[in-house]
């Protein structure tokens, strides 16, 4: 996994707390530099930019930023205006609404606008991105698949992200809407992939080692395929479930961070663990 | 694990299909003798008991067996009565109907009632339950637990079960109710204990020689903590996420089997798997 890049990612598992100890959200204006943070808030995943658009904000003039503007694409043109992408070439932080995936990618990918994106990415800039704003993040992103439901055969479908990330596919909102099942499918398809699975108000922080924490109030669940023996994923025959033999599964909690080139969960100082 | 024991369980995850194919409960019938099967109905997890004691004895007739009787239990007394005794002790078949498990329990267990079932399961008999009725099979079983959240502390009530399977936790209606959590948390408590989460419209069908099959629409999630490395579990802190590093996880679709003695999977004849 040859990193590059410079920036820090924050992906968050949707429904982050906007009003109460603001953990998630307190990180990202750190690490977008605190007082001196000017963020670009991109709506371009929701339906209602304006609202949200709106009420984020507010919350980061609240939380004490140097500036904060907020991109609306509603078309592939917008993605092209300089405006737009003069407000990500000056940021120090760009914050992804949710909303949903496929808007981001089919409106932004390819543009002006995105090409400024992953400069802003080089350079060092913190790029945040939550629920839809989270999954769009990776090489390739989970669109639509069957929830509380045991993993079908082609029932999920994915498409291209904004490959920000590498080798990872993530899932938000994860235990409260019992997306376990269509993760493991995605690991199954190609175990090279790791899956990230992001509750509410839970996030991971990327840095530039290709490591990452955990923080908020809930967990995140790893699913390793490399250990992975066997799979009836191939098998031609729509929507029959699927059986997947011997992943390896991690839920880290608060505090717990994982090295994405070792795949190894990193425990907090002091935490007892099996001697490897 | 040593299993003398000559009796088949059918443990499923409730909802099981009794309109259509009616597939797990043909089984039931199959495994209890076909046309010869005397059929005992147990309703005491039910509040509903005459209702759902009716419903399960009308499907038992339809599928053509040689009788069917439905026991009564509202009270240890009911337990108690030779009727009842009588009902089990004659019986080639004996089906647990959903409910409450603890209704099964702590009404049931210590009585007469509760010795002649495990001396029918000593003889051979099958033994099948259905949603509580599958969850109060094992050693211990799962009363109570969040759903649809992160594992967290002290969240999960656990309380003794029928004590007919050992080493194992049985979960029930476990996509649809998203409860793959709360039974990592069981595991994480005693990684000796092998988590096995049943979807609705699905069976495990465990046999004299501790193997299993499943059987039905939906899939069966294993979870082997043989692999863990750490959990977080022990520490005393209610209500915070749980993290626990490295489960083993095994999802199989209907015709995949299992060994419990060894914890390996069985793939159907013909399945490519990786050399061991």
């Amino acid at each position: 996994m040859g990193r590059k890049v410079q920036g820090n990612l924050v992906i968050i598992g949707g429904a982050e707390d906007k009003r109460e100890d603001k953990v998630i959200l307190r990180e990202v204006v750190r690490l977008a530099g605190g007082r001196n943070a000017k963020v670009a808030v991109v709506a371009v995943a929701a339906e209602d930019q304006e609202h949200l658009g709106s009420e984020y904000e507010n919350i980061f003039r609240e939380l004490g930023v140097a500036g904060v503007g907020v991109v609306h694409v509603n078309s592939r043109r917008d993605a092209s205006l300089q405006a737009n992408v003069a407000e990500i070439a000056g940021a120090t932080g760009v914050f992804f609404t949710g909303g949903d995936q496929l808007r981001i990618t089919s409106l932004m990918g390819g543009t002006e606008l995105d090409r400024e994106l992953h400069r802003a990415y080089e350079r060092g800039v913190v790029i945040a991105g939550t629920s839809a704003g989270a999954s769009a993040m990776t090489d390739t992103m989970i669109v639509e698949g069957d929830q509380e439901d045991a993993p079908r055969n082609l029932a999920i479908r994915m498409a291209p992200g904004m490959g920000l990330l590498e080798e990872v596919v993530v899932d938000q909102h994860f235990a409260q809407r019992g997306r376990i099942g269509r993760l493991m499918l995605a690991v199954a398809q190609n175990p090279y992939i790791l899956g990230v699975g992001i509750d509410e108000d839970t996030a991971v922080v990327v840095d530039a080692q290709a490591r990452f924490k955990v923080i908020g109030s809930g967990t995140v669940t790893v699913i390793d395929g490399t250990s992975l023996e066997h799979s009836s994923v191939s098998e031609r025959e729509l929507n029959q479930p699927v059986a997947i033999i011997g992943a390896t599964v991690h839920v880290l909690a608060p505090g717990y961070g994982f090295d994405l080139a070792s795949r190894l969960p990193l425990p907090p100082h002091g935490a007892v663990t099996a001697a490897r």
